[in-house]
């Protein structure tokens, strides 16, 4: 048993867990070219946005080194056709710009070609180091606040084949096991797209976890009747307040553990506020298909032309969260205040 | 549009609805015999306790009406065998067994076979439209209640379709469109089952009424987003301080009422009382198969070997219920004290 990885640089070559396989079969991929990158990110072949972005990175940098030419200048154009394109895989992914972003400027201080390749793909493996010592981190904070307990909730796939390796709100999961300390972990399903069911449970059974599933609408008894002692979730967006949206079905929990009074912890990077957005109501909020809930696996499970509300995300409120984890620490409330005290502390 | 009937008796025919084709068929059978009603009833071709009970009452006086004997106790003994065996289609269902043996108190006082006969059928057909008076009944004090609000949560389906007409937590909506007041009401789809996105919103569409689908996670952003004004749900048993079982998922809801500030009412006959049971803690909770989640539409959603953990229903503290909503009257907290009374009142 071990922490699955979605992503692995070996000899030269990238290899990639093919998400869309899972759960039921576990197949791995070699990516060759940038189209391959970019083919495995537009169909969701990887997913997560720290995931995307190291598959952009590392996509990038595996074209870069076929260029064959002398001269820096058409080097320079080359990579920036190259990440223009890759960019246009998933235009709203925040984490694959970036990624991008940052190779490109990896090669500024370039003296020649050759040196240029060495030091994108250098970024490129240092951009997943960095996301797997981030996420590492953030289980290291997560052990800390999770002190004594043992029985957790979670829902979505915040894990380790979201990011580099250990996950965000499943890190505490997988470095608690590498350090000895067992969780019973209850995994939401995770509705419309049950990323609970078919990624959080198979990855944790993968890295020798105890997890159990339920339905979302099973939290509120599974807390009483189980005796769930903390709620750990990832998040999307985090707003300078400390609003947090998060896949739908977060501010549910949130809610139930105020009510159950256990705490309610948001994890995530550092890259995840928006310190632009000043609170939870300017969060955008998408609106997806209502295929996406009346049908599953391919069969309908509601009426033909029924209506249909379908929000990707929720946005929980700051008074709800006991405490947003990131890999540069834990920030209590004051949140307006903490947040802005740590990421300027950070920079 | 009309409101869907679970149960007609049209010129001595007994007509189901067959609720296992639905949504996608809406196909009415004729039940010709005992064997026809305890087929129905075992195979889930009809559902909900009140409607499962009125069915085997005229499943019962059909099977009465072809008994060929003159003798009065021989038929009192034929009708003895064939309700013991109706009442073993389901042996958990209460409704069932109180139907049976109302119709067979109904014959102690006839003097000729002929006479009995016209007893017993008459009695089906009196639990029959007394169950559409209660239901009615209740949607009449709901609406009393909803004065001023028109947008609703529910869960499951508390239907027409599960009783003789009206339901009872979908009551207001059917009686509300009879007398000209509009409801938009919101359907949460009710894993693992789907009840809601099945059911309620077939039958709501069927009726005319206003209904959109949502997954269980999406309850609290909903009640947020699209200012839901009240909660309604059906009950599968309420304790003698009111806390109430009913389909898992209602728990949930009745927390996220109490956070939103929003009443949260509980609609159902007071068959539904068990004053046998003094709270919440002593009603047993069913736990169902863990294929019942992990697999939708015969397609596994999950890894093989899930563990999962499969409530049927969850109980609702008494102190998260703003009123409960019978054919008698609305019942107000303090609800041990005023439980009891109406009971007493009724009898």
């Amino acid at each position: 048993m071990a922490i699955p990885l979605s992503i692995q640089w070996i000899n030269g070559q990238l290899i990639i867990l093919n998400q869309q396989k899972l759960p039921h079969e576990t197949e791995y991929i070699t990516l060759n070219t940038i189209e391959d990158a970019f083919d495995a990110i537009i169909t969701l072949k990887v997913r997560g946005a720290p995931a995307i972005g190291i598959t952009a990175a590392f996509g990038l940098a595996l074209a870069a080194q076929r260029h064959e030419t002398e001269t820096l200048e058409v080097f320079h154009h080359y990579v920036k056709k190259d990440a223009i394109y890759l960019g246009s895989s998933r235009p709203t992914a925040v984490n694959l710009v970036w990624a991008l972003s940052r190779l490109q400027q990896s090669i500024n201080s370039a003296k020649t070609v050759e040196d240029a390749k060495a030091q994108i793909l250098a970024e490129a493996i240092r951009i997943h180091e960095e996301d797997e010592q981030a996420c590492r981190n953030i289980g290291g904070y997560a052990l800390d606040l999770l002190e004594g307990r043992t029985k957790v909730l979670t829902i979505c796939n915040a894990g380790s084949i979201a990011t580099a390796k250990y996950g965000t709100a499943l890190a505490p999961f997988h470095l608690g096991k590498e350090l000895g300390r067992e969780f019973e972990v209850y995994a939401c399903e995770t509705r419309p797209v049950f990323q609970g069911a078919r990624l959080t449970v198979w990855e944790l059974q993968q890295a020798g976890v105890d997890v159990t599933l339920i339905t979302d609408s099973m939290a509120a008894h599974t807390i009483s009747a189980k005796g769930i002692e903390a709620i750990i979730v990832g998040a999307d967006r985090i707003a300078a307040n400390g609003d947090t949206a998060n896949k739908i079905g977060t501010l549910n929990l949130a809610i139930l553990a105020a009510a159950y009074n256990i705490p309610f912890y948001v994890a995530a990077p550092v890259s995840t506020f928006d310190l632009q957005i000043p609170n939870g109501k300017n969060i955008p909020i998408e609106e997806r298909s209502a295929e996406e809930i009346t049908y599953v696996a391919g069969q309908p499970i509601a009426p033909k032309n029924t209506k249909v509300f379908n929000p990707a995300f929720d946005v929980t409120p700051a008074h709800y969260i006991t405490a947003i984890i990131t890999e540069k620490g834990i920030i209590h409330p004051d949140y307006e205040r903490n947040i802005q005290e740590l990421l300027v502390a950070v920079k």
